[in-house]
């Protein structure tokens, strides 16, 4: 994979706060606080400025989905060619916000295989993370949905969801990827989330809707450093 | 499991030929069959036929369908809750004709266990057999789309369909009981699902269109009795 | 059309309190207050009921959706042709619980009238009530979704909806019966939903979750008798 | 609106020949054609690269669909919000490849009316057009799905479905633009379009996928000057 771990995933969401310039604005800064402090981090802005943060920043940008269509006769659909050729290196799958028929998560993860585009597939619960598993994507985000968006992170709320994940992902698929996702706000959620056994967060209004962008940021770096 | 295997399960769409009295008379059939050669056999009748198929015949009736939220506002749809006071056992899910989010399947399958309703989850790929089989339904059906409907049976054409289906399920999951689905219409095609190592066959058109249904049902009979 | 207005329609949706047997009991009740006040009350029961309702109850039955495509492979949906041979005179389509696409009500219309089966179209917006009429189904019923289940009757809360969709469907549809639904649970909501120009009632809960629903019933349809 | 009348409007689907380099190429060249012969083209790209195409070059650029709600977590959808701060001017709405929920689209007219947004929404029948008209969009495009992409134009295989759908519309609103959908290639098909009296054309692979895209372009446009 073209990313390093542990990663700090973020999400933009269709957040006014995260589109246009003010995205590209996010996207410089995790850029920086990514060569200051040499902790991975990677964007998934709208598909509107994929191209135009993929051109201007220097670190993994993601699509928030893409279809394992064919291009085509697909009017207003986005497929995982077009992501690539916009700079993308990957796609977040089955977010809790436009969750995926299961046929078409195994279609649109082994098409991103032939593509060599990175799959993060989102999962609701560990069962659901261990189906996931089955299908073999690069990186499962398990996240409890009624945990997204609230500030309490499954990791301290939860974190009985976080090791079984772990624990019944670990017997299907020993390769892929496990990312903590809900609630995560701080750097104490995010060495929670590493001490818990995943290998980075998936995280978006913690960020997106900071006051201060910058030093969040800073603060979930520091967080990977002194975790690892 | 209040069913025996191997089983013949008739999935009765949305045929004109099963439906109404002409579903009840092919239910009918089915259970002299079961009853004459002692091989178990199930119909899924439509939703509006399932309380008359299982108040007037002894054989086991699966819904072709149930939404795993609980019972209230929902105009229009059928709660598991519903099948189940209709007389059913159990219920297919994720039929490739109404493909399901990841996300319902796991719900659906959880909710069935509490209610004590037999799973029959569909899946068109192997690794979505596999993906399947983590979330621990009762019931697996292997049917690539491709063949339902053609009389192609998927013991013949893709026999390694089958046997890799087999191979990824067991490594999750020791316990769920696979079906060979799509294309089967005659006893060698039973046969041949059986020798593969499956405990049965989903079939639909096979029977319900058949111009002698009871002598196609006897032929399917008689295989399984030959080949166990 | 097989049935006379005011019209007093039953929505039973995927109620506890609605299914099996107490259905049955429910469309009796409506049957008795039908005959001792000969005031028009249908009831729409979930499709496990339809054809037990439609063949022990002399009142209309409505289906409360059903699909427009032919009769064939379709697992688990029901079609036009399955609620009519069960018994149904007619359907809801897109209540706001089972919203459709604008294709498919029209396909929906369309194949309903070659049928001979009565079309209840639901609409959330006097706009949209004006669109579903240029699609000319015998009924419409307006329903503001927010007011849904409240107990606070759009015909009081907002009679301006009412009269506002009475204003644009009839520029638009001289002869299609208009209903008030949301919110109705007393005799004075129909009487209020008489009153602003419309021709009866959809009502759900006020009814079939009501402690004493022949008291609510004869409630209803005295204010009918009162109102006309 | 910003636009003018007769509208050439094409639309790139999700076609590898129309994206990335490619779709600002097409653009480009729409463009030139535009200021040459003084006929109003515009474009609907992929979502990817609307940016791109709105900043670089003079013609209107419209999405190919928009959700109505507010900007928020909704990961993978974009907003009419978002689509207007990339720059484009309007949005197709209800394709035959992605079709709408009646109330969806109601809603998204309403708002992209708030924000300024011209809507174009497609529509399959001549009764499916009246009732768009009945939302009040700024322009229908009536498309029959089995015309689209087969280059056999409706204006001259099925002229009777314009005129019906000119007739109906008319009669519920009478400022909206119609536009002929479906098989154009040729200029006599523009031409054929705008004496049934409609208003333009939208068109995909008949420009999308030619060999070559100016000569095409370029006959179009000569059509729409010696017609009208």
């Amino acid at each position: 994979m073209k990313i390093k771990f542990p990663l700090i995933l973020i999400n933009f969401k269709a957040y006014r706060e995260a589109i246009g310039r003010r995205g590209l604005e996010l996207a410089k800064i995790a850029e920086e606080i990514y060569k200051e402090y040499d902790v991975s981090i990677a964007v998934a802005p709208q598909y509107i400025d994929i191209s135009l943060i993929a051109e201007r920043v220097e670190i993994p940008v993601f699509a928030q989905h893409a279809e394992p269509f064919d291009p085509g006769s697909h009017t207003g659909f986005i497929t995982l060619e077009a992501i690539k050729e916009a700079g993308a290196i990957g796609t977040l799958l089955n977010h809790s916000e436009h969750r995926l028929r299961i046929d078409v998560i195994d279609e649109a993860v082994k098409k991103a295989k032939k593509l060599d585009i990175i799959t993060v597939v989102c999962a609701n619960t560990p069962e659901v993370s261990a189906a996931v598993a089955a299908l073999d994507p690069n990186i499962i985000a398990i996240e409890p949905p009624e945990l997204i968006g609230t500030g309490i992170p499954v990791s301290k709320a939860k974190p009985e969801i976080i090791t079984k994940t772990i624990d019944l992902v670990r017997k299907v698929n020993e390769n892929v990827v496990i990312l903590t996702g809900a609630g995560i706000t701080t750097g104490d959620d995010v060495a929670a989330a590493l001490k818990l056994g995943t290998q980075g967060v998936l995280l978006a209004s913690g960020v997106v809707k900071a006051k201060d962008k910058r030093k969040v940021l800073e603060d979930l770096a520091k967080a990977v450093l002194e975790t690892i």
